[in-house]
């Protein structure tokens, strides 16, 4: 059982953490960047197959290539939206990797534990799940530190694959950027900037079935 | 920033959280349930697109026949087992969904937020792993009110539709079990069961591209 203020802390992660795409130059300390992949360790995976691996990522030439690789999928993206949706996703910034101090590849290796990993045989993609769960782990482990982060998407796979030398079985999830920033958003970027609203919980609870949504919950 | 028991607090439960399959009779109280979904709607969401949606269960009849489609692909499952290792398999206790007070079927919807997500435009996946993160915070939060939960993973997703009544389209992802339990486990069930063990940290980490992995990071 967690005390008042540790459990007010584990609140406070949740609700205040968000992502960051902008980063001053001050560099992560290592007790810190230690103290958030040991959280991403301990996530929950299926089977206990802790699918994982980390690419600590520092060379500034590594970052460049990510960065590059980035914006060409951000600019192949935007030829999808047209008229001001097109200049609002333009001028958005979504990655940050260039200035970050430290950029982690998280992947997921399939084939960890070996062919019938208890819970995978059912749901193979409980694999992923599993490196999702040990990145927010992360990500709350960075907001208790301190630590800036943002989990950039924007990118094709095979690129990433090229840059990091990943073998062609294993999954680069996601690029996780760590360190300060001067503007730590106290709302999620996409909302501030009008491009999507939260969803009333109400909405989102369903009784018993699919079919039955009438209660209020949250009053 | 957090006050350094707040922190603490972030720690202990990414540490401590266990995965739960034995419950007791005492039933949820409303306000640790709500705290619960809260803490899951508020997890990150490429393109802030928060596809989740919570069927909440504690109807028995329909906990009883979700017990069963689960018990059926355990059984299925167990025949890719064998001798001790089949043995082993059918002793674990896999699913607590009878016993628990309220299960709830965490669900993703890929259409929600239109058809061009950003971010999951380039990665469709995007969108289970935000589900992903939204369950990891239920769970941190449950540990963080003292409530035992286990994500159950047994089980063919027609069978899930059909009970619950969801729309083909629409993913049921996890089968969430919450209440308490007499015996909150120290260690992954897993482990405590010699079925796996935690991976050493230090394999887990490559420094610049996958084939970099000599330093030890954690002595």
């Amino acid at each position: 059982m967690l005390e008042r203020l540790q459990k007010n802390g584990v609140y406070k992660a949740i609700f205040e953490r968000r992502d960051v795409r902008e980063f001053n130059s001050k560099p992560l300390p290592e007790e810190k960047l230690k103290s958030i992949l040991l959280a991403g360790h301990h996530a929950p995976s299926v089977g206990f197959m802790q699918p994982w691996d980390f690419i600590l990522i520092e060379s500034q030439e590594v970052k460049d290539s990510l960065a590059k690789a980035c914006q060409k999928e951000i600019l192949a993206l935007a030829i999808h939206y047209e008229d001001e949706k097109k200049t609002k996703f333009l001028s958005l910034k979504l990655e940050g990797l260039k200035e970050a101090p430290v950029t982690i590849c998280v992947t997921c290796d399939p084939t960890r534990g070996g062919g019938h990993v208890l819970g995978r045989n059912s749901i193979p993609e409980t694999d992923i799940l599993s490196v999702a769960c040990c990145i927010q782990n992360m990500w709350l482990a960075a907001y208790a530190e301190g630590v800036a982060m943002g989990w950039v998407s924007f990118y094709k796979k095979t690129d990433v694959r090229e840059i990091l030398h990943i073998p062609p079985h294993i999954e680069p999830v996601a690029l996780i950027s760590l360190g300060f920033t001067d503007n730590y958003p106290q709302a999620p970027i996409l909302e501030k900037e009008n491009w999507e609203k939260r969803v009333q919980i109400n909405n989102l609870i369903h009784y018993d079935n699919w079919n039955s949504s009438k209660h209020n919950l949250f009053k």
